[in-house]
């Protein structure tokens, strides 16, 4: 038989819930669950969530983090992001993409979507800390035919290399931009996600600029651009989409493309706060939420990102009902999933035991009139006690193994940048 | 001799810093101060800043945390504010109140301008948590002169009351706003804020239908109505200031009336986002930050507003560069200290020894870059380990005496809330 786990009198929806986990998956979800021979966990005084799903990030730039805040766009890039990425080795992503895990441990995600460099190194990160990684590897041919087919059998032989990984890491095609990326190479890029039925992940219509000149360059808005291409699919997500119009929204829709929010990103980096929540889960838009990467929103804390988003939108839309909680959790959680492509985000028979236990004997859960409400709007990542992902305890009192390690190394390897 | 308390090696602006406290005050800053007889902390691995200061919020309001999220405002308050608050006891209140000044404690907050029913209460909570409150009674008469008369009265009795409270309890005057309060008792609370030399705290130019109404009402916008009125004064401190034009910007400026920044409530409750940092900054105001209350922010938590205040900021100027990290902790310490007309929020020799330790062994100061931006970037009010106010140490290894019987006790008096 599977190691089972009961976790045992946990606060769900309201209720004091049991949760059978067996093997890795979800096996049962009941008021009075009988103890097992496994391990029992004492969930009174917690609540339990789905383990929280960053459906954008960059994990190895919490290495930059703190780098070049408070400056415009292009001097950041040019003076701080590409030198110091320039510098990276292996070794260097291996040990920022751990530092990323546990971070996003600690503030209860247990499933990210990563687009970076290194993809192998990120892989062995993942795979040693226990949670899970959509991993992409940022694709760029910046138009020119010779860097097209390296980029192609680059992508071929990263795809090739990550059968040999584990169930939790999943490999993903990364087309940077639109405006990194071309034409061809995102069509072929396209037709081998069909063909091996892989998720992509893009970023689209993140600032004014890049629309602005999408129609310059192409002749028309970025997502009309991927729409005449022809590389609009249920397996894209793109990442920001701040600058759509109803037209879009309806292409993205009709072709059950996927959309990550990104709050904190847009705000700091000043790209936009118009995103269109209410308008594309309407649509019937599977609407995800990220921190973005380290280096522009610096922390990878998903509760701050669902109050952030809501927030946002309350704010832009002049409408304290827009965004509420609960639609923040399901973005945050089976929407996320959902955009990975991994069963997970919920809690129900059968779906991965990826789990989040909150403790509840704290001010931001004092008084507890409304757990959804005290968990978006007055808690942060460190309301989370316990973390259990594909059905093995990853954290418990907020203690993962090795973290005084990873602390040290990054700041040892975090000294060459500047 | 005064009781003493030596900080040693703790990283203070980049460097390893000494701090000897004395009684209630800093009385060294220094790089190698020799061991006294009092108490030492080891301050290695850890970074210290000056007490947070929390210029605007009703702490008892702690006790509606999360009823009536998502809410229009007017269905808000008459459904759930009005009819919660005329239950509220002096025990409630006083519960209420512990149970923020513990918030505050564990997100480094030390001093705190507070505007709510029942002071004698809130008084007594701050006087036995240890840390240090300027509290006004809100105050209506709702331009019925009776109640006028009333409210001067209960004011002179409430400032007569707080004689008997220690240093760490400041009497302020808190009419509520311009259309609860009449002209003539906003002159007689000016009068006497004079006379006695007290802050006077409102709420001011929130949102777009006060500053209709006010034109309608009193021919003007709400700061020009004051200014008619003839009591803008450096004693005045104004909460929201979302709705100020540039000569309303002079005229505060002109007058020294300070300005607190809200941006949670302001984005929850959609009042609007338009807040002119930079401008009045410019103009030489002195602008702190503020929670505002749980009911309408859901937390007290200043690292979050500091991360808050910045990001609204830089998305609604559409300017990466606008309200940087320093500006923000500027604000939250000597900017708020000035609001609340106490001697803290600097880390120097003669001021109040209200410090905070900020534990850098964690993600959100991996790497140690730039503490400054990791602190209101990347961190939340739980990188606050250990706290002193007055000279005392009220919180270490995030441990407060007495916190789990004012989760319990609030757990059980909220109850009648709903």
């Amino acid at each position: 038989m599977e190691q089972q786990i009961l976790i045992k009198g946990v606060e769900w929806q309201g209720r004091s819930t049991d949760i059978l986990i067996e093997g890795a998956c979800i096996k049962q979800v009941a008021e009075a669950i009988p103890p097992s021979v496994g391990v029992v966990i004492d969930g009174r005084g917690k609540a339990v969530i789905p383990g929280l799903v960053n459906a954008h990030t960059h994990a190895a730039m919490t290495l930059f983090r703190g780098i070049g805040d408070d400056m415009p766009l292009t001097l950041w890039l040019k003076e701080k992001m590409w030198p110091n990425e320039a510098k990276l080795t292996y070794e260097d992503v291996y040990w920022g993409a751990k530092l990323a895990c546990l971070e996003m441990m600690k503030s209860g995600t247990t499933a990210f979507m990563d687009m970076y460099h290194k993809l192998p190194a990120t892989a062995e990160a993942v795979e040693e800390m226990g949670i899970r990684g959509v991993l992409t590897c940022a694709c760029f041919d910046h138009f020119k035919p010779e860097l097209t087919e390296k980029s192609k059998q680059k992508m071929e032989a990263l795809f090739a290399g990550t059968v040999a990984y584990g169930s939790r890491v999943k490999f993903a095609l990364g087309p940077h931009a639109i405006y990194t990326v071309s034409g061809a190479l995102l069509q072929w890029i396209d037709a081998f996600s069909k063909e091996h039925n892989l998720p992509v992940h893009i970023h689209l219509s993140e600032t004014e600029d890049e629309v602005n000149n999408s129609v310059k360059q192409f002749g028309c808005t970025p997502v009309r651009y991927l729409n005449k291409l022809g590389v609009l699919s249920p397996r894209l997500s793109i990442a920001h989409a701040l600058y759509v119009d109803e037209e879009e929204i309806r292409m993205l829709a009709d072709k059950g493309v996927k959309v990550v929010h990104n709050p904190a990103s847009n705000m700091k980096l000043a790209s936009g706060m118009a995103f269109r929540f209410a308008e594309m889960r309407e649509a019937g838009i599977t609407v995800g939420i990220g921190t973005d990467g380290c280096s522009s929103s610096n922390n990878l804390d998903m509760i701050e990102a669902m109050k952030l988003a809501s927030l946002l939108g309350k704010a832009w839309r002049k409408d304290p009902e827009a965004l509420p909680a609960g639609a923040m959790l399901h973005a945050a959680t089976a929407q996320g999933a959902d955009i990975l492509g991994v069963k997970t985000g919920r809690i129900e028979a059968g779906y991965l035991a990826d789990l989040c236990l909150i403790d509840l004997h704290t001010p931001a859960f004092t008084p507890n009139h409304n757990f959804v409400s005290n968990l978006i709007y007055a808690a942060n990542g460190s309301a989370v006690d316990t973390v259990i992902c594909d059905g093995k305890i990853r954290m418990q009192n907020r203690k993962v193994p090795g973290e005084e390690d990873i602390l040290k190394q990054v700041t040892e390897i975090a000294k060459k940048f500047v």
